[in-house]
């Protein structure tokens, strides 16, 4: 009997699948251990029986021996370089490639799909936006078939836990150490709660969605740690949910991409995504919208999406990304607004602040007047408005002296499909 | 310059790729409309151009031709013959299929099946359950990657809707005559309302997610017709949602597939889903869980679903169906149940029911009794137990003079994920 206790009673069985793996931290791990336990599946299913044939890790390994000996390059490293510079080396001796990387697909994404286009091999990143959410196959596999207008996602599982215990009414503090006592935030958790984790992800998705080179430099954002218990308390009020929210959506003939604090109307298929999920919900005229929705990234999750990727890769099912189609980028856009000022409680205040709005065509959908003591609160909610002529009334109204402490502003994405 | 307006300026373009589409009715005339506009941008991105190259209808075209023509044949002409013949002539003479057809697919899937396995051709079917949310294609690709659990979908939209309607107050009538009105139901609706049509899906669904051939006639199927206000209202006093929910999981060893109406605790994904949508759950222990909604059937969406399906074909992104792997089919499961009696209200009723239940091992996990006039409403909440227990109860139960009218019973469905 052969060494090879699988194919070698079967003397036509096909060669396994070859898998050099690159870094074996915790998704490195739970990837070759998911590997394993799904083999046998694997290869009953499409034929070929995928192995790790190698494994670079910091100590360990040599880079062009595994790549050698390898039918695809797995990357489970992380940061920048050397992932960059092995991915590269990898499409270019003519290996596909997987990687879950989202920093480096976020910022050197088209280098890296320019180079899998030349070399004619294929590039798969399901694992680097929502995990075991298939986003990345359904938008990769559905562009052709359907125009895409918008994307909203809740991409960042952490913001979306501590927005979730705000609610139910934590603090932010709390709400903080919750989550890293449970594992979902790290000790430095920055880049999730600033939002920059959620803009190198939609910065692969509005690169996907709509062809667009867009640069995790292109996508401003802005995070979570300016929330005040009265934003939660008034969407809780009003049924609105309120979550961080990334956009990548066709506007005045270009591509806005973003992330910001949002309120959601109750009827919007993200207002109900709580604790630390992940969701996309996608907006086309040909299908209305869909919407994705499970855990965000976790070790066993992430290891799925590669493992998933991989099993695409074997069978032929993926192709090199298509050339890019540039749209412009746009910045200055319409949004409805939520905007809260504390004033004193004196005749005139909301007579000066409407006309200042109405000097800037900010038109008020609704305003809620609070007395507080010897102050007043005005919260009120626009019409759509461009953000710079909002910005603008914004400005002026700091100045006034009866405005108190800095006007708060939030948007409002409203749901036009219920 | 070339007749063929696009690519015949390059000699070295590829050959367009040629559709043969069967059928065309709504469908098959969204689906024409919907490849000619997106023809341009589908070259851009796969390099190579679909064309229409042949069409058949109930009087028009040759299928022998048609068939010698293409590369692809497109069945949407619905029913079993001679869409059945076609697609199997098609793949016996080597060609890919993509079919929306969902009472083919669930009665005689496995001899499709079968056919592409022989001949190593693809058959993608996206369209055929739940539009253009891309729920055959996630099961199919992330199959090998990811061992299921289960699988709990809201398949049917008609009843959805409907059951919707009926949460809002409407009666089943009112409900149904409006689904009507607004193109929801057909003029006959049993199809949708009896459950026949999420069964068909069901076995389609159970057949990718689990290997295992499943044919329509073995998902028992329960439909809405026989819901009461009642029922709804005491949905909504607890915060539960009432659905027609389709499931697929293993369960004592085997495989249970079944549609039924289903009480869902406010924390399931599916319990927000309102409206003509479709969802599916997929859960498993490596992913926990993901779902995906959107828009049932609708002729744009079914059309954006096949011409993804023919994009994935003529890209290579599928492969030919894995062989079957039997698991038995289990139909005795355990559930937690709604039973809903009226009795007269007398001493010792709640005592003889109890012990009735007790005695058929169904404990009892919340019950309210109230007046009603001279009788008494009982409403109990079951733990799980074996659905033959709880039919004998009921039948017992149903002996009993005091007891009022037929018990009702609905299945609960308890969320573990929240």
């Amino acid at each position: 009997m052969s060494t090879s206790a699988r194919g070698g009673d079967d003397a036509a069985a096909p060669a396994p699948y070859r898998v050099g793996l690159l870094g074996s931290g915790t998704v490195g791990g739970a990837f070759a251990e998911l590997l394993a336990e799904r083999a046998d599946e694997i290869e009953r299913f499409n034929g070929r029986r995928p192995v790790i044939s190698g494994v670079l890790t910091r100590t360990r390994g040599d880079f062009e021996e595994i790549l050698a000996e390898a039918d695809v390059i797995v990357e489970l490293m992380g940061g920048i370089e050397p992932a960059r510079s092995h991915l590269l080396s990898a499409m270019r001796a003519g290996k596909d490639v997987v990687s879950a990387n989202k920093q480096l697909l976020s910022q050197y994404g088209e280098e890296l799909f320019g180079t899998a286009r030349e070399r004619g091999v294929r590039l798969r990143f399901e694992a680097a936006v929502a995990g075991a959410v298939p986003v990345v196959r359904v938008l990769e596999e559905s562009l052709s078939a359907t125009p895409i207008d918008r994307i909203h996602g809740i991409v960042n599982g952490t913001t979306n836990f501590i927005l979730s215990e705000m609610t139910n009414g934590s603090s932010y503090a709390q709400a903080l150490a919750e989550a890293q006592r449970r594992g979902f935030a790290e000790a430095d958790p920055s880049d999730d709660v600033s939002g920059r984790d959620a803009a190198a992800k939609m910065a692969i998705l509005a690169r996907l969605a709509f062809g667009t080179p867009v640069h995790l430099q292109d996508v401003p954002y802005e995070g979570i740690e300016h929330l005040h218990g009265d934003d939660l308390e008034y969407a809780r009020e009003l049924g609105l949910g309120l979550k961080l929210i990334g956009t990548a959506e066709r506007r005045r003939g270009g591509l806005s991409v973003r992330v910001h604090p949002a309120f959601l109307y109750s009827g919007h298929p993200l207002a109900s995504v709580a604790g630390p999920f992940n969701a996309v919900t996608v907006e086309s005229g040909t299908i209305t919208e869909i919407t994705m929705s499970g855990p965000g990234a976790g070790g066993p999750q992430t290891a799925s999406a590669v493992l998933g990727d991989v099993v695409s890769v074997m069978t032929g099912g993926a192709r090199p990304p298509a050339p890019p189609l540039p749209l412009p980028l746009v910045h200055d856009i319409e949004n409805a607004f939520y905007l809260h000022l504390d004033v004193a409680d004196r005749p005139g205040v909301l007579a000066s602040v409407t006309q200042v709005l109405g000097e800037h065509d900010v038109s008020i959908r609704s305003v809620v007047q609070r007395g507080l003591g010897e102050g007043a609160r005005l919260v009120m909610v626009t019409h759509p408005v461009l953000e710079s002529s909002l910005r603008a009334a914004v400005a002026r109204l700091s100045e006034f002296e009866f405005v108190r402490g800095a006007p708060r502003t939030i948007r409002v994405i409203e749901e036009e499909f219920v």
